[in-house]
C-alpha cells in the first residue's frame, strides 16, 4: 500500500545524505496521506546504505503499525504530533545536522537577518523551551512534538516551517517530503550564515522591510519569484 | 539567437554550482551583447540538474524579454541596472554564497586584509546601506541596483568588481560571465579569510603597500603576472 | 592467523579515511581477540592508499610482535593500556580529527550539551591532565594509555567512550573495532557542534534530563532506539 | 633536460589541487637540482587543468631561464632566494590555503599548541614582518625571499619548514617538492586547528615537554616513527 508515497518518502530521506545533513541513521523524513490518514515513515536504526523503498514503514496518526516488519522511527510520535496539529504539513523531517543543532544546543532562536532566511521563514526560527521532568520521562517523543507545537501558539508553522529543539536539534517540514527536505536545507545553510554574521558583527542589524518583501516575493499573494 | 553567448551564461552558471557557491536555484549569472544592447540571462527558478544553454532568456536593457519561453531571473533588474552604470561590465553574478552572505548580514564591508583580495578588488567590498520603505516597495530589483551604482560613487567598479547588499548577499560582476564568476569565488574565499583572520585576531593591521603592489602586479599598466 | 580481525581492522582502518578523520597517516585502529590475548593494529607510517589487510600487525598484551613484517603503530603501548584496563574494550582508534584535536588543544572537555553527544556519551568527554617529565620521557605512549585510564577513574569507560589526550588528540574505543571507528566520528561531530554552540552562546546550558533520556534510550537496560 | 624533475615539480602542483591547497592558479611548487644548480617551477598564471609536465620552466639560481616556453611563476625570486640560503632545501611551495592565509591575514605566529604541530614544525610558524616601501617597491618577490630569511635568524628551518608572510599567505618547504607540499597541508591543517583551539579557549596552555617529544620521535637521532 501506499507505494508512491514510500518511494517519496526513501527518496526524501536518501537526499538527507546527498545534502550533506546527515551521518549514520541521524535523520528521518516521513510523509502523510491526508486522505487515508496514514503516514509512511522511514524504520529505527536502519543503514541509509541498505535502506530499500520497502523498508519504510505505514503507521496511522495514532501510532499503530498498519504495514511494515520493521519498528518506525523512534521519532514517529513527534512527527505525528505535528501531523494531527497542523493539517497542511505534509512531510516532516529531524535532523541532526551540524549548524542547525549548535544552534539548537546554543538554545537560541536563529534571528531572520537576511533575505536567505526571509526566502523560507518569516519569522526567527524558533528554539523550544527546556523539557520538564514529565515531559521527559513521560511520553517523551510525543512530549518533544508537543513543546514544538506550544512554541508555535500565534505563530503560522506554514510561514516558519522549521523549529530547533533545545539542546538536541532540528526539525523541518512542508507541504510533501520533498519540501521538507528542502527546508531543512535552507535551515542548516541559514544557521550557519547566522554563525558567520554574528562572529563578524555581534551588533549586527536586520532591515525589517526585506523580510515581508522576500517573504512575499516567494510566497505571498502576488508571489513573483520562478516559473509559474 | 545569440547562441554562443547563451552557451557562455549557460556555463557560467553551471560553473556557480562546481564551484560551490549555490544551492537549489539560489544564483544566476547573466552577460551582455553590448554592440546589440541584448543581455542573456538564466531563467529563473529551475533547477540547475535540467537547466540547459537553450533556456538563457534574451532581454534588452530596459527589460523587455526579447527571446525565450520561461521568465528571466528576477534579479533581472539588478543586473539591468549594473550594465546600464557601468559600460565596462560584460558579466554579472548574484549568488547567496555562504561567507559572502554572511558578511552581507553583518552588514560590514569586507576590509582589504591581504594580497588575496588586492589580487582582485583594490578597495575594502563594499556593503550597500539599508533600503528605504520605497525602494524595497517600489521597483525592489531595480533599486537594488540603484542602491548598489550609490555605493560605488566616486569608485572604479572594475577595480572592486563585487558588493554585498546589506542582510542579502554578493552580487559580483567583470569583462564577461566567465570573470564576474571567477570574482564571485573569490569574494567568497576572501570573505572566508577575513572570517578566519579577524577571529584570530580583532586587531589585525594591513600593510597598505601591499594593496597598491599586487592590485597592480596583475591589473596595472606593467602588469605582470601570468602569460602574455 | 587472526584473518578475520585484520580484514575487520583493516576495513576499520579504511574507515577512517572514508569518514574524513585522517589525513596522511594520522591514525590506528585495533582491535582484539579477547580469547587468544592477541590485538591486531595498523603498521605504522603506512600509507592509507598502498596499506593492505595482511601488512596489519599481530602483538600480545606486552607489545611482543607475534605475526608480521611491519613495525606496529608507534601508539601501541596506549592500545594496550586501555585494553589491559578495561576487559570490555574490543577496538580501540586514535586520529588527529580536526575538531577533536582542537579541543584538545585547547586542554578542555567536552561538554554535554545535546542529545548527539548523550546518544554515545554519558559524560563530558574528559581531556587529560599535563603529563609529567618522568611520563613524558618514559615510556611516553604507555604513560599516554596510564593517564587516559587514569581521567577515568570512577567513570565508566563503556558509557563514555573516547577522551581528549591534551595538546594531541583524541582516543575513542568500543566493543569492537567498527564501533570503536564509529565513537570516533561521533566525536568529531560532537566537538563541531560545541564550538558552533559556544560561539553563538558561551552561556549555553543543557537541560540534565535529556542526557538520562537519550542515553538511556539507546544503551540502558530498556532501549528502544534501532531494531531488535 | 631534468625530465624526472619536472614530472616530479608537476606532481606537486596537481597535489595542491587534490589536498584541497589551491583554487584557479593560486599555487606554485618547485623543486632544485643541486647538483646541476638548476630550478624547476611552475609557470605563471597557468590554469592546473590544462598544465603538463613539459610546462614547467627550468631557471638558475639568478632567475635566468634555461629551458621552457611560458614565463616561470612570478614569485620564482621568493623561492630562489630560499634555495640560496638554505643548501638542505629540495623544493619550495607556495599556496593561499585558506587557514594558513587567515593567518598571515591576522599577522600571527601560529603557536605551537599541540602535537600534529611539533611532529612537523619544532617551533611556532613564525609570520613575517611588514615589509618597507623600499621592499615592496623594489624588487619585491625577492625581497619577500628576505623577509622569510631574516625572521629565520636562528632559527633552524628544516625544523620549522613553512612561514607565514604577513598579509599574503604561507610558503612551505622540504627537503623535495612532495615534502614541501607534505608541509603545505600539514600548515593549513594546523591553521585550522589552532583557530577552533583558541575560540574554545583563548587562554590554552602547551604542555613544551610534548614539543621536543614529539619533534624529536619523528626527526631526532632516535627517531623511531614509521618503518625504517
Amino acid at each position: 500500500m501506499l507505494e508512491n508515497l514510500k518511494e517519496e518518502v526513501y527518496k526524501a530521506n536518501m537526499d538527507l545524505v546527498k545534502h550533506g545533513l546527515v551521518i549514520f541513521t541521524w535523520g528521518n523524513v516521513s510523509g502523510i496521506d491526508r486522505e487515508k490518514g496514514l503516514v509512511v515513515i522511514k524504520p529505527s536504526g536502519v543503514d541509509y546504505d541498505v535502506m530499500k523503498p520497502e523498508d519504510m514503514v505505514v503507521v496511522d496518526l495514532q501510532g499503530n503499525i498498519v504495514e511494515g516488519n520493521l519498528k518506525p522511527s523512534s521519532d514517529t510520535p513527534t512527527h505525528l504530533a505535528i501531523y494531527r496539529a497542523w493539517p497542511e504539513v505534509g512531510g516532516v523531517v529531524h535532523t541532526h545536522s551540524t549548524f542547525a543543532t549548535g544552534w539548537s544546543q546554543a538554545g537560541l532562536d536563529i534571528p531572520n537577518i537576511g533575505t536567505t532566511h526571509a526566502d523560507y521563514f518569516h519569522e526567527a526560527i524558533p528554539c523550544t523551551a527546556d523539557m520538564t521532568e514529565e515531559e521527559v520521562n513521560g511520553a517523551y517523543e510525543l512530549e518533544t512534538g508537543n513543546v514544538i507545537i506550544k512554541r508555535f501558539e500565534g505563530m503560522n508553522p506554514m510561514h516558519t516551517p522549521g523549529v530547533l529543539v533545545k539542546n538536541h536539534g532540528p526539525f523541518a517540514w512542508g507541504k510533501d517530503p520533498h519540501d521538507a527536505v528542502h527546508n531543512a536545507v535552507v535551515m542548516e545553510q541559514v544557521a550557519k550564515m547566522a554563525s558567520i554574521a554574528f562572529a563578524a558583527n555581534p551588533n549586527l542589524t536586520m532591515n525589517p522591510l526585506l523580510v515581508e518583501k522576500h517573504f512575499n516575493r516567494k510566497h505571498g499573494p502576488n508571489a513573483y519569484y520562478g516559473q509559474k
